[in-house]
């Protein structure tokens, strides 16, 4: 069974770097699949890769191999590394990409050494052409062997305090759960920290039946009119704003076959609330 | 010898859908080739994508998959729907995205079952996770089991009344051929619905050898002057705009080395004529 | 081992005729990994994607086909182009695409002959279905028989005048080393003709300890202050404007996390000057 490598970047497509570290993978490793996640990332923006990387690792298949490199600090001290954790590896550079993978469960870190280094067995070879592209040079070498079988722990020494980022969470409040925009997607969808799981915790509203259902109402943004939960976007009346747990697992703010973001204004970093009560 | 599954979306390749797609693929088969067709059709375009799938499937090996994903109707009760049809297979909402392959010859239609519905082996497995990713739960479930050799028929119940689009053709007029424009490409060209065979069985005008050659003209939007007919696009002279036969055996309309569609400011919809006559 | 094939062209990913140069490949061979390069390539552009081929191709295994399209002249009588030289090959229009690999070293150019033509053999099966789209009729079956093994000199008729492209690159001047940007990358980094080798022929400034190292500026625009070289992005201070070598080993002119570009309202042709002394 070939393995699968899939890549995550903030290259963009217009320039060849992306298929510059699909040639280095295949040099040293043919039987593998190469499926990019995207490299459409904001330049330089860690969260935005880190949060990609969560919604969709749990769906290639175990063994998979993630490469990312989002890496504003290329050619700094920042360390090359490489997880292990719920049966997949990921690869990029020690800067909190793999946050979602290493805030709970079992994990193992390694920095990835140079071929000059004294951990780096020959055979894997791991060389440090440039200062500014370790994407092709350290990386997707690393990648490679993992996907030709090489054990995580030949790669480097491991470390115990892998870089994680601030991560995008909700919060019990006394008004309900208290969340914000953490991604704004092609069709103008906003997407909240808030997961169902903590939607589900919250007592639906007392007068819920008058409701018209669990009476859970979502406030987005400063001053504004509370919105009504709805199972998918085509209960969306066209015009209207409303909410719904999206494929992730997470509250999304919706319009029909409209951006809901250029609609209303939002981005990232605006504040939204689950409450009970009635819209 | 490999299957292949092509991938037509909506999705863009900002955010990882496509690839959660492929993982899903790629966890229920691994010999495979995935090929993107596009994942830039305009959001909700159903007919863009199906014009895609119409000009790219008769390029790919027999027995591909085709699995698009443009659906408005995502969480309503549209069918999700597996076609058999000129020794391809198509897997998608059932929104006349696969018009072109229903319209005549023979085919046959699956609703896809789920795998919770009666008619799904278990084998098969298809689960619906979520109200609003059907491309990730449904349909890349399906294109893969086909893509294994799965028959059609495990996957559901036939149907025998899969959507169709209104399909833009070209009709025979007192005056010549008529059209419209249906797509305008990256470089500018208006593609049309008039297809090389029907300006074939335009008599060419009385006056051909005049006009220098068969004398047919095109005539474009409203009250503009004909312009001429050509081979290819190195024919058309800097700043003129004429006529040929693309790539896909359809008329469009160009300029050289500039936007046709920005030049002249037409687009989709916009109505096209040729006649015999010289420009 | 499946061979590789890299894509590029400026054909943009919205329109299907990536995939369908795909579907052409794959009818013809499976045991393939198929690449793109890029697809983003400015409209006509054939110096940009020279440039890119350029960058990308050392990186590949050996025996790779490289297939690009950048072809104002389609339909034109400039011939069909396939190429052997460094151990790997190349298919596209004969219109300076691969000026970088037929400068220096072997080299051997084929003409690839249409079926129909009396040099190709029947087995090889060449036919050009349309005038306007040769990467899919002419180029996408080439290259597939090239990466199954079928001998370049069975494409066609050896060519000795491929057409090469005037080449950018610096000169010894008596100020310095001159040189120009070529392309701008999607983080605004401005990438020169000028390379590490040829600014390590430049002796270093008599009082090059004094400017801190070896004591080479770097001067880009007319009237413009000397820039200082650095090692890696990270060495540059926020706001400021450095010269680095990039991963290409060519001399770039970046800003921290901002587009240099945009910036100083540079862009391809912009003079550049390495020259000895302290900024």
């Amino acid at each position: 069974v070939p393995g699968v490598i899939t890549l995550t970047t903030d290259f963009g497509l217009r320039d060849p770097w992306v298929g510059i570290m699909k040639g280095v993978i295949l040099r040293l490793v043919s039987d593998v699949h190469l499926v990019d996640l995207t490299h459409e990332i904001a330049p330089h923006d860690v969260l935005e890769a880190a949060l990609a990387l969560e919604a969709a690792v749990p769906f290639f298949p175990e063994g998979a191999v993630h490469l990312a490199v989002v890496d504003p600090g290329v050619g700094s001290t920042r360390r090359p590394l490489a997880v292990s954790a719920r049966g997949h590896f990921f690869v990029g550079p020690d800067n909190g990409l793999f946050t979602a993978f290493l805030r709970d469960g079992e994990w193992r870190a390694i920095e990835v050494a140079r071929a000059s280094g004294p951990d780096t067995p020959a055979s894997v070879g791991i060389v440090e052409l440039s200062r500014t592209f370790h994407g092709r040079d350290v990386f997707a070498p690393a990648a490679a062997h993992l996907a030709r079988g090489v054990a995580l722990e030949r790669l480097g020494r491991e470390v115990h305090d892998p870089m994680r980022l601030s991560w995008p969470v909700s919060s019990r409040t006394r008004e309900g759960i208290a969340g914000e925009v953490i991604h704004v997607d092609r069709f103008g969808n906003l997407i909240t920290s808030i997961r169902a799981e903590d939607i589900d915790s919250l007592p639906p509203a007392r007068d819920a039946a008058a409701a018209g259902g669990v009476g859970r109402v979502v406030v987005a943004g400063v001053g504004r009119e509370p919105m009504r939960m709805v199972r998918t976007y085509t209960d969306i009346t066209p015009g209207d704003v409303a909410a719904l747990i999206g494929s992730s697992g997470r509250l999304e703010i919706s319009m029909r076959e409209t951006s809901a973001a250029v609609t209303l204004g939002f981005g990232r970093g605006t504040r939204v609330l689950v409450r009970s009560g009635k819209p």
